[in-house]
């Protein structure tokens, strides 16, 4: 008997991160007593994807939040929260907010940060923006995800993001899937200026779809907001201004030296490599299973993250 | 401008546990402008709620796991994994799981302990068991959840555990929620005999419903887990040894004497508040949300836990 029990799970390649997601790949040897059969692992497809069906990430929209346990990569979807995007990235470019702390985490749910004990003032044309819970569906690039969800009309993938859609509305929108960022505001939907901003960590509270504007997607270093101690206050905000986790810089990847660049890349969502991953997890043929689930969840999908031109 | 924002949460009571659900009560004042109405908010309703719509955990099926850090509460339902929690019960008497170590946390997925240096030797008659990946519904105590799933023809809750069903094959199962608890196993299914569990810190891999055993649920203390440094190696196990978190010790709460005991309670779902409360977390009515749900999936209804006896 082994020292310890597989729970269905195995991992493909050490170098291959997949932020946000139960990285589950599967056993890479089929069955001894099935035919050859095509291709049906995580780890098979991935193995076998060309290099279109990888994307870099848009360092012109990328956050690099240095904490002092290390990097967490944020990429911005401009696509789906134009303004908002831009509010970010212009303070990130102002250096607003370094010195700023994560101020709480609340189990199951969310980490967040942002200016507790208000160091900075923002720029007078920063301090208001309409929300941009939903934008026009308009040219969006979005891939349907097959499986029922129950929070929107069609759920699916914009340029490797989890969303939403209501055609009958002509909406589109992030999700709340885990490693989601979003924009903290008051009760006035217009308070969510970039400012204060969390990563979702546990369940996803899709409840929250179109009540917050969702900005992006933490592709590396979720574990580093994840693993922090939960805040003993109300809402899971710290006490005391001492267990603050302070952040160092965080900076837009395309402002960097290449050298200090992350260079990473994201599965493409509007590619032949994805459909045939979503319908591999869908249901899952390794021996380890039992009982194929027949349905896949949109945040349940894994959505893959390598660096480039990682050896295989 | 406040130090931070809300993001919709405000908190009732700070006696009010909700392990393993986002917590977020409503804001315990309607808005000013509105007429008086019927209470709809979380907070509302579990302060109008009778004493019978709470029940005490079962403290001959609750396990304490005593981690440096703190305890760690599971209650066990024997109701849906009889023989396996029997196994579990008769391992915690026997002190089987004391100095045995929380050797993997996988980020988004789950923490897992057992025994990875070897240190026990299971009593023979424990090596092997039939696996309880869901039981006949026969008399279980199914509250169903009118919410479509798409992981089960029905989902709901027994005994204040979330479940689901299949009326037509008869079956009834435990479901991977944020803070169940499982059983792990190789590949071979009757290689789960309880000395290896696992919790689940992450978005509901629902996929694993009916491929392991699940046992029940941690009523508290969940964040012990979920805030360990995730594991370096494949799988998210700790690369080495002095990584791991040591159990110090896993005792039946009703072998404790009374005043060592937590007292908790949690909301029966088969009450009449219950089905209030997740109607009123289905479409959220306080101030700050301006798009309700018209949803809940079945992991996302709060199950409240609160201390005995506690003060109002």
């Amino acid at each position: 008997m082994p020292a310890y029990k597989r729970l269905g799970l195995e991992l493909a390649g050490s170098l291959l991160l997949v932020a946000g997601s139960a990285w589950c790949a599967d056993a890479p040897t089929a069955s001894p007593n099935a035919a050859p059969k095509p291709a049906v692992t995580m780890a098979d497809i991935l193995a076998a994807a060309p290099a279109s069906a990888w994307r870099a990430l848009a360092d012109e929209h990328t956050l690099y939040m240095e904490l002092p346990a290390g990097r967490v990569i944020i990429e911005l979807e401009p696509a789906l929260a134009p303004h908002t995007v831009a509010n970010i990235e212009a303070m990130a470019r102002a250096h607003y907010y370094d010195g700023l702390s994560v101020m709480r985490v609340q189990d199951n749910y969310v980490a967040q940060w942002g200016d507790p004990e208000g160091k900075r003032t923002l720029p007078a044309e920063l301090q208001s923006l309409a929300p941009e819970f939903a934008v026009p569906q308009g040219s969006t690039r979005f891939t349907p995800l097959a499986d029922h969800d129950g929070y929107a009309p069609q759920a699916g993938f914009v340029d490797s993001f989890p969303a939403a859609r209501d055609a009958k509305a002509g909406l589109a929108w992030l999700t709340h899937c885990y490693a989601a960022v979003g924009v903290g505001r008051d009760t006035d939907p217009t308070t969510g200026n970039g400012s204060e901003l969390y990563a979702v960590i546990g369940n996803a509270p899709r409840h929250l779809d179109r009540n917050v504007t969702v900005v992006g997607r933490v592709r590396s270093g979720i574990e580093l907001l994840s693993s922090l101690p939960r805040g003993t206050g109300d809402l899971g905000f710290y006490a005391t201004p001492a267990e603050y986790t302070t952040i160092r810089s965080v900076r837009l990847a395309s402002e960097l030296p290449p050298a200090e660049r992350s260079r990473l890349e994201v599965l493409r969502t509007d590619s032949p490599t994805f459909a045939a991953l979503v319908d591999s997890r869908r249901n899952r043929h390794d021996d380890w299973f039992v009982h194929p689930a027949g349905h896949i969840d949109l945040c349940n999908v894994p959505l893959p993250v390598r660096p480039i031109n990682s050896p295989r």
